[in-house]
């Protein structure tokens, strides 16, 4: 998979990117992540890429021009299953929406930053928009991030163990049982007996009645759907 | 405002909190942020935090006894007002949590990595569980990232126009409205009429229509509360 960023602070998560599981992951050529600073695609001398907004309000918008010269030249070398917009308007990103992305090949992500981006670029060069939550956030790297994160760790052969990722939460639209290691006891919090049985039916029979009270608990809309 | 985060990756994040607005606020003295290497509180002579699970699953838990021992160091240094653990199944973070946050002095944010954490530093450590998504990341250094991201831009004096961050998407329920910046025209794409015409109360009420419109459109959820 190949993962096309487009950003003006392409530092704040290059290092990010090649850290842990996302860094080894493009070791192991499972993913190709391309960071693009956008600046590079303005023709201004100063190498602007953002201006006034139209009827007078406060910040600056990212203009059309830039965003579209990129994005055409990327697509003139290969074709984009998605041209991803991050923004807290966008449609939910979710685990199930993770899995989907994961299998296409070529995405580009366009970070927005200051107030935004000129609306035009969202009704015709976007494909899809999507927001990791209901917050601001100062632009649109950390979402790109975030995305690139939960995408890239589902891609077959970037977690060492598979089984890993399918017990995760939201997998089977349950909260993850409660884990405990080493010391069995420390400051008189034992775990539970159970767990240091050794008995596996048992140990499976408790994990999915705490997976199920802690997800009636604290997230009872999961088991709705 | 002072935020300690606890990590056993903290060159994942470093760069981007001290890139653009996050950095500002630290230069200017409105934010202090201290990253630190949970693996300095083991005392395992390879610097281990975590340890396999007990009853047998795949994937490694982090230990109780650093983490113990960080939190208490820091909390003998001065109060804090949370001692936040960055989870799939916490609360959910969303913009007025992010200006209640924005309101306290001092925060801990635990980043979770591996499988997870022992359910006991949940239980008896933790005092706040947030989660900024229904997605799986690698680790909680993204998510405490995003948290502090969108924390500190509320602080007062870090974004230089508070207009700005007052207009914002969520800050009044609405989804922000379109908004442009010049060219006028470009490849036939044209810029509203009204948002040229100088006039600002029909620009007023155009914006409002438009926010409604995209909100009613596209989160209805909003409106309902």
């Amino acid at each position: 998979m190949r993962i096309d960023i487009i950003t003006v602070l392409p530092e704040m998560i290059e290092r990010t990117l090649n850290c842990s599981i996302i860094g080894r992951a493009q070791e192991r050529g499972l993913l190709e992540l391309r960071l693009h600073q956008l600046r590079d695609y303005s023709t201004d001398k100063w190498k602007r890429v953002d201006d006034y907004p139209f009827g007078g309000e406060p910040g600056m918008v990212m203009q059309i021009e830039p965003i579209d010269r990129i994005i055409t030249e990327l697509k003139s070398e290969r074709e984009y299953d998605d041209v991803i917009y991050t923004s807290p308007d966008g449609q939910k990103f979710d685990q199930p929406m993770a899995n989907e992305l994961s299998l296409l090949s070529n995405i580009i992500i366009l970070c927005g930053h200051y107030k935004g981006i000129d609306y035009r670029i969202r009704e015709h060069l976007i494909t899809r928009e999507i927001s990791i939550g209901d917050y601001v956030l100062t632009g649109g790297e950390l979402a790109a991030a975030v995305m690139t994160d939960a995408i890239a760790r589902l891609i077959p052969g970037v977690l060492n163990d598979a089984g890993s990722a399918l017990s995760d939460t939201f997998q089977d639209n349950l909260l993850a049982p409660p884990i405990y290691t080493r010391p069995a006891e420390y400051k008189g919090w034992r775990v539970p007996d159970v767990l240091l049985s050794g008995h596996e039916a048992n140990i499976a029979k408790w994990r999915m009645e705490q997976a199920l009270e802690r997800t009636k608990r604290l997230r009872p809309d999961l088991l709705e759907d």
